[in-house]
């Protein structure tokens, strides 16, 4: 007998009829002989309009109090819904609002992290045979405010819940049936990976593979929790995502991703001298700008240029404050451009592997895309291109680094 | 300085314009430099599509814990969206749900009963300047399970943190101006009571004055906190429901009301002999049927006649079941007739002047009206006529006791 977790999100939910299905799906575990705790979102669109309604009434800036407490709304009817459901097919279920299953976080409302699950009531739920239906994005702080988890923040639940009842498995039932090796709407090629390490799974959402919420991808791999992503539509085995021990078939490259919701400055002719990439990013990071990739090339006559990337909707006032800031900096002008799109391939064989990032350059060079920013990490390295030369870029490479199939050029290992 | 509890039922925050009204209000009575602590229902509509949903996914019988989890959600709406309206208008606001404000109730689903509530939280936010915005209808058991306390039950929720907050006033806001001397759609003469009693309002409301949930009035009576009724739409003086011995103006009949919805049934030639009344009665109680009047008039033959009436929707139960039981009792035959109603007249002034139901039986006379069957109480006499007669019989009676300056024909007191 297993003790699994399901998540399943708001589209799972949207209705009467898919809340029965998703009830059925509980139930068959159940019968399966296996305890199951089931974590859920709000219907696809409550949320949204409890949003709407906030800032109808609350104005630009609710209060953050008022604003979870609204927002939350969403998760205590699902519960309470798909808790009658699963009772109605003729099995026990009790539902629990983040309050009532001492989901205790912090008083940062809106984005609050969870400090601890008082897991004692899932458990005796659990124990008597009965299903426990759990509420995802709430919380509640010491005081028994009611907090919540930020969007996406019922996976981090989920995976929170997975971590404190030590589940064999925490199940994501999303609309896709698993992690692809890039976009199949973009490569048909694509195929779904059985097996993920939590580091290449974090490298893939941050880069846009929307699968799973990074912050539950963190959190699963800070407990170990061995997370599985699959379809809320069909049975079939979906993709583990694990400890990078655990990954059997260790790819070179796992996947190809891409991110054209970025834009890049760069601040040309900036005197090379200590503090000057402080004078620049402070200002940013005071916005609240989060800043990706940052390149620095010094030109050797004393000066350098400095690139960096933010997300599009940052775009105009990055771009102003380094307008501000280049004079203080010696900088001769400012250079920006939003029509460009970042691709990665990222992989654990890489750390093993030489090679892949001059392979890369080779492949793009060979579609004459010209590279206009190069950033690395250990199991990723991203690159800078052209908006108009996504497409090309990303079927080229997973056509030479995974349908090749995922032999390095050559190895150092 | 004085502690104000309002509340505010589902039309008077049926949408956005209308919870911003109710916040001007709120302020406006927190400006005037008292303390507020606010009980709101549902926006109206909302717990019936959530009792929809419900029914739609639980069945005919949903699970009662899960069934008061979701409908109570409608609440935690309404006080969030009014915390941050009235946020919105400068001042400090924070909302409590059920289980924030420690509203302990019994574990009866659907129906709770409130055993305490924790006003430390409330208290605290009050002395602190802010305005209280809390939830009604909801409760919370000792297990942390959500309750709730039946329809109506915002006006109990009012009631019950006014006594528990030692309030000098409940104020409820309902969409009439207070409580009539009878319906003013029938008579225009009607007018307004400036003060009633606590049992005179309880005999109004169950006689169908539905201005105030009767369950909150016993409430009210049994911690003595001053109710009044009063219009959401405008500022006049409602009517206080308070204490016997507060009510200054002491009218023989303060109100003329009647019911529609009763249906009579009569069990004739049943053997006068003890325990009969139970052999009848018990089945029809046992099958959950409430039963108003009873009569029983012997006829000095060794039977006697039992006349008895139900709330309409049960008529035609109640009616097999006395067939059913007829033969048992000796009765001859069952008579029943739904085209009926009962009209009371009540008044504190009862208890002291004689002659009231004399006075009232000449009034229905000289209108030709039959008198169908007879009750009382220490302040109140009902009569049952045929139903085509009921806004003849009202304007009748309330011309001759309200009208005519509330004197009692003779008076022994």
């Amino acid at each position: 007998m297993a003790l699994i977790v399901q998540k399943f999100g708001g589209t799972s939910v949207a209705d009467v009829a898919r809340i029965q299905n998703v009830a059925r799906r509980v139930v068959r575990t159940h019968e399966a002989g296996n305890q199951v705790a089931v974590v859920v979102s709000a219907m696809a669109g409550e949320t949204n309009s409890l949003v709407a309604l906030a800032k109808q009434v609350g104005g630009d800036h609710p209060d953050p109090r008022e604003y979870d407490a609204l927002t939350s709304i969403g998760e205590s009817k699902t519960i309470a819904l798909l808790a009658m459901a699963i009772q109605r097919l003729g099995h026990r279920a009790r539902s629990f609002t983040g309050t009532q299953m001492g989901m205790l976080t912090d008083q940062a409302f809106t984005r609050a992290r969870i400090q601890s699950i008082d897991t004692e009531r899932i458990r005796s739920v659990l124990h008597d045979g009965a299903i426990a239906v759990l509420a995802g994005f709430q919380g509640v702080d010491e005081n028994g405010n009611v907090t919540t988890l930020g969007r996406g923040g019922s996976d981090t639940s989920a995976v929170a819940v997975a971590a404190a009842l030590e589940a064999d498995v925490c199940e994501i039932y999303t609309d896709v049936d698993g992690v692809y090796t890039t976009d199949p709407n973009l490569v048909p090629a694509a195929r779904k990976l059985a097996r993920i390490s939590f580091e290449e799974m974090l490298e893939m959402a941050s880069l846009g593979a929307k699968v799973l919420q990074i912050r539950s991808v963190k959190f699963a791999m800070q407990f170990g929790v061995p997370v599985h992503v699959r379809s809320s539509f069909d049975d079939s085995e979906g993709t583990w995502v694990v400890r990078e021990e655990d990954v059997v078939e260790r790819l070179v490259v796992s996947g190809v991703t891409y991110n054209r919701n970025e834009a890049k400055i760069r601040v040309v002719g900036v005197k090379d001298s200590p503090g000057v990439a402080a004078k620049l990013f402070g200002p940013i990071a005071d916005a609240g700008i989060v800043v990706d990739m940052i390149v620095q090339n010094a030109a050797g006559d004393g000066t350098t240029d400095m690139t960096f990337t933010v997300p599009r909707d940052d775009f105009a006032r990055a771009k102003a404050i380094a307008e501000k800031i280049a004079p203080e900096v010696g900088a001769s002008h400012v250079e920006a451009d939003k029509a460009i799109a970042k691709v990665s391939v990222v992989g654990l064989g890489m750390k093993d592997h030489a090679g892949v990032a001059a392979q890369m350059f080779r492949v793009l060079a060979d579609e004459r895309i010209n590279i206009q920013m190069i950033g690395t990490s250990e199991i990723k390295i991203s690159v800078v291109v052209e908006e108009k030369y996504t497409e090309l870029a990303v079927r080229a490479l997973h056509a030479a680094f995974v349908e090749a199939g995922g032999e390095p050029p050559r190895s150092e290992a």
